[in-house]
């Protein structure tokens, strides 16, 4: 049984971190049994013994492995059925839809929905997270979002590479979802469990493909429940 | 012997379309006999037998297929040997890797370059591309270009998903350079034949990724002179 250190707000049902839900994912694919430990992020005792203080942490047979690309890196060598890549250069493309999603998706995504993360985290982390995010962003949370709802189309605007690969298959990586998808997905994940707001319109590709992947491994990550579905109750 | 339309300026020389670019080094990748005849805009009835108007075109044994992306799969399916892509999700990933290519790297370079595309261009090619870009950009060549000092460092901010990627692996498609490269070297060899402007930095990765490319084929990107050392003569 692996442990699988899992960023978690204030419920423990709420799994946000958008580099936890690619090794969520990862280890789905592969099939492997594992134990997803919610973790906050005031808790960096827990996984000192990573010699860094984020997660994904994961724990197999006694090895620790932290970075969500060099978990995958590791499950793949590890448990090589159920490949994520199908070959060498798949595997160099989705360095590039990589560092697109971090780049483009998640800064574009930490506008949108960073005030939201923050409210949602159980009062412990809150310190945390808004003084080490203010310090990056160079200005309060609420500062830094006061033009979300203004910049909405330009980030849609932005997810334009993304949209129109969707509109000729119906995953990133094809006919079936893999790793690129996962990656990808994650961002989108973290804004449906920490915000109310919809980045997407239902209109667009790429709110179908989210339903698709949303379903994916028997609808576990639908099972995760979106923060409007929260909030609503 | 295929017959490949590849679209020049004033000069026969003068090879400029970022298409034209994939085809080319697709023809080449696949180590195929081709006779790149320069193509003019104001020569469509050249063409007229594709039922369309812009190139690339090529013909092998009779055969007529137009549009980069067609042509690439034309070759891979007619000429298995020396394949583009290892792998069916290589290809999936490649195609993210397109459209990025032409909605990011594309249209920044528009903005640094098209007014010296425009003067580059044959005399009788001039008043065609310029209305048909005009049109498109709602306003004259000349004012769209007037803030590319401007923006400039926007434009090479927009490419670090590029940048970061090839800080880690030597070229887009990994080890050794394939399609996903030559998509993305399109832009910057238009750019380069087109504009006595260099849009990148030596310092930056891309400098040197675009060096490695110029190298590629006995140098034959390289051999098509830049339109620096054109007008530096």
């Amino acid at each position: 049984m692996i442990q699988f250190y899992d960023l978690a707000g204030a419920r423990d049902d709420q799994r946000l971190s958008p580099y936890c839900w690619r090794t969520r994912l990862a280890l789905e694919h592969k099939g492997l049994s594992y134990d997803a430990i919610a973790w906050r992020f005031t808790e960096k005792d827990l996984i000192a013994f990573t010699g860094q203080g984020a997660c994904p942490v994961i724990v197999d047979n006694g090895k620790a492995v932290h970075d969500s690309w060099a978990i995958m890196e590791y499950l793949e060598a590890t448990y090589p059925a159920h490949p994520f890549f199908d070959s060498p250069q798949a595997k160099a493309h989705a360095l590039f839809i990589k560092h697109w999603t971090e780049q483009v998706l998640h800064v574009g995504l930490t506008k949108q929905v960073v005030l939201d993360v923050h409210d949602m985290l159980a009062d412990r982390d809150k310190p945390h997270f808004r003084s080490t995010r203010e310090q990056r962003l160079g200005m309060t949370l609420e500062a830094f979002s006061a033009d979300r709802d203004a910049v909405l189309p330009a980030f849609r605007a932005a997810l334009s590479p993304l949209r129109t690969t969707l509109q000729k298959i119906p995953f990133v990586s094809g006919e079936r979802p893999s790793y690129a998808d996962y990656i990808v997905f994650g961002g989108f994940q973290w804004a449906r469990v920490s915000s109310e707001r919809d980045v997407l319109e239902p209109s667009d590709p790429i709110y179908a493909w989210r339903e698709s992947m949303l379903g994916l491994f028997g609808g576990l990550p639908a099972k995760t429940p979106a923060r409007g579905a929260i909030l609503a109750k």
